[in-house]
């Protein structure tokens, strides 16, 4: 039977041998089956002598149709952020127990990989943040976020204070430790310790959860993804801020500085075995099969 | 200048004496605008000697173009399910404080209903449930709801057992005091109250929130409003749990019955005041404007 | 050796047979080391041709210095109830997982009821409430509660209204589903599903925990344990409401009812095996060892 | 009448003017009643030409029976944090709302000054905490709180790993924003903003309360006031995490540091005007008046 891919791309996680036995075994399996693969280079690092084409997550994202990511969910995370600008569809292995996105465990990988391979998958596509921040009128700085972007106190161990608008009406006055703004991908990770809702990937939507607010009222709000979110820091908050994306990408901030957060156009594709059930990851992570 | 309304049904608060000035007032001030209008008829029964056409919410649904309601929330949502079917827009207009959905005091009263009748109004468009109960296969009780639908247990100190599914999958085993399916406009009543987020109206989404489940890591979650939720009784209740809808009508329950909620294809067409805000009736209601 | 014990009552889970095997290995092993056993009255049914002396609870209250409970949580709770009035030592076994109260799981059972009565053993002193009930003045009704005394909606799908009294100063009035009024015992049973903080097991407290509060700001109140707290029904609600003990024992209330509930002069005094870890209990029934 | 006090200190809030005309009244009506002042040295900066007695904060706590402190909140915690030590009796003033602990707001200060100058008062003691950081087996920092002591991330967007032990036994591994141990008075501080409960201050008991936890049923712990809490700062985090007592003195923590918190033994003393109500404090905080 012939693959419905031609080329995929292999990206480990940073710095971890774990991922090593695990890419062996997929590009064996790939080469057997005629699909081209390029390593990404700083996988490549890990692997001397390992004798694979390699290429950055740009070249991956240029010329393959399948990426297939080994770690964990942050390691997923890290790589959509890039691929989506390419639309190349994503496969996450775990390496230890099941993740809200890398759904594939070790012990079912080849089984979930010539499924795949065969065309035999379910594509979930999901959608990503672009967050600016905005300084004097100027963008100062951007990234994407694929779970959320978080404003933040930083430095400080009081609260700070920030300003909500969406669609440019005003919201509210937060002093809080600082706000969540999560895709549905995002509801189930920081998000949902900060008390937010599950929010069903399917549903085209963002939720906003504020930190430990001094207002006790103040409760988590789900809106339109299409919306557009800016959040002002106020007079009163000295370098004492940051907004951070996916947890991995920072920028410090300064009083009066607007970070505008948007929906990215293109979506990240993410692959999964036939037969994946999302509630049943929920269960599974959140322990709800089993009752006190 | 010349209205967009031609005929204005009536309906007032049941047996609130507090309604009959406001409705007088309304009354005068239509009349002279040449706009025709119809008082429901229990309303009616408040108003001896009212000499205006009175009619059934049927009548009304029918015949206005223009349902002006005198109340609180609860007389809305009464009204909204009804009209709902014959999509006429609504009115809502508040005794007391301000509320969410009859946001119309009496202090700004006439300003506001002369705005409305030369045109100046925003129209917001709110979806409604549909419960069905069914047994043994067969449905044995149906309800629109507009807030929301809730199971819960019934003459009985203890938890009750639920299964919950959406759109054919199992989600999960509820052991709690219930389960609130609400709409966007429900969000903020009772599903507030449980722990649930709010969910922005424009929004096309529902909120499902356990009430005091016994398993910590259930949370409410979002899902696209066409879902269709199944709730299962479980075995081991026995007359001892209920459905109610919008916390005004209850269908009893047994083991074994299934409530299935979906959306109603109808829309309640709320008509507000120009500049009509809904985030500042969020500050307001959740008192959000001052911190401790 | 001999033991600090000579006389066991035996009380199994009410109609339930699987107490039979384990309360036949327990008894044998009593008369093996000559402590004389009282088989409860109703367990007795259970065990035609048992050849046990058997008594009621007050009985072995009165005549034993130990009673072992076969069951779970919930037959611990109703036996306390009435042996803390004896100051009996309890000892709990359950049938399935661990639970709270009832710490010794039948894998284990040998060498707990050994140690327990070599003497190997901790004590653990629990304080209980006491509710009474008032209307116009007289007492209609009274009981113990171990874990809780919940004063809640019956037969009502909206909320209630209540108002909280501490040592006589008004506290608040609540609309809601209602209060729960827990021990550090209750602390983690139903309290803890309506947002109650843990309340170790050692400090002479109370919770206060409202259900579903309308009031966003309404918390969970710590307060002394010896404070008296006054519940009363307000005039709104008309034989709308229950006061529930410990799920088990309910009473109807009216308007102007009111639940008056202060610490209970007797403990119950349970007994676990040597090395008892409260944390590591809670560890288990919470399933804090994993993270998601 | 004679007064019961001889001599009182004078401390107002750092660099703020606004408390210059409220010393200025202070410091005449006591001298009118022949009642010595020392005014704080800072203070006395703001107030050039004053012709009061200056003094530091430990002069204050050495010669005076009464300190009158004029700001908010945060400026009592800092001023009873230093005469705790003397055991003082503290009265706060608050320039602006209502505060928690400083309860007299400047429209009835008079009043309030002459009932407690003439004895009509009532005295609420309060516990603080002792916060020892130790490395390396000795103690490198350490710190009173009056509030809370809070072990949280610092310099860094992820979780960070603490293990928390109650009187030498171990309680959970945490993976968190990080934690807060509140005394009753801190209770309806940061605590309450992070879900934790009100705790009474006549209760000797602790809160502990994780915030934004990774496991969903971690939740706030109430214990004796006695205990011992140790915090270990897990191998993990490297120089992101910071002990910060009453959201005003830091410590930067390694991993392998330990965080010991203790009952100091000394009491603050708060004096309140005659009639002082604690609840009423709480409604008016709180906003518990007013429903949705």
């Amino acid at each position: 039977m012939e693959s419905s891919f031609t080329s995929a791309g292999l990206i480990g996680r940073h710095d971890d041998t774990r991922v090593i036995p695990i890419i062996e075994r997929i590009s064996a399996y790939l080469h057997k089956h005629r699909i081209e693969t390029i390593l990404e280079q700083s996988t490549a690092e890990l692997m001397p002598g390992h004798k694979m084409k390699t290429g950055s997550r740009h070249a991956i994202g240029e010329h393959c149709d399948l990426a297939i990511v080994v770690g964990g969910d942050g390691t997923l995370l890290d790589a959509a952020r890039t691929l989506s600008d390419y639309e190349v569809p994503l496969v996450g292995i775990h390496l230890g127990r099941l993740g809200f996105l890398a759904d594939i465990t070790p012990d079912v990988l080849d089984k979930c990989i010539s499924s795949i391979i065969e065309g035999d998958f379910i594509e979930d596509r999901r959608f990503l943040l672009r967050a600016k921040i905005e300084r004097d009128g100027e963008q100062i700085g951007a990234s994407d976020a694929f779970n959320d972007v978080v404003v933040h106190k930083w430095n400080v161990a009081r609260m700070i204070e920030l300003e909500l608008f969406i669609n440019g009406s005003f919201v509210s006055s937060e002093r809080s430790d600082g706000l969540i703004v999560a895709t549905p991908t995002g509801s189930t990770a920081y998000a949902l310790s900060g008390g937010g809702p599950i929010v069903h990937p399917a549903l085209m939507a963002l939720v906003i959860v504020p930190i430990c607010p001094h207002t006790l009222s103040h409760r988590p709000i789900v809106i339109e993804a299409d919306s557009r979110i800016e959040i002002a820091i106020c007079d009163s908050n000295r370098d004492q801020v940051q907004a951070t994306c996916d947890g991995q990408i920072s920028f410090g901030l300064q009083s009066n500085d607007r970070i505008v957060i948007t929906r990215k156009r293109r979506f990240a594709r993410l692959i999964h075995p036939a037969g994946h059930d999302y509630f049943e990851i929920l269960r599974r992570k959140l322990r709800w099969s089993t009752n006190l």
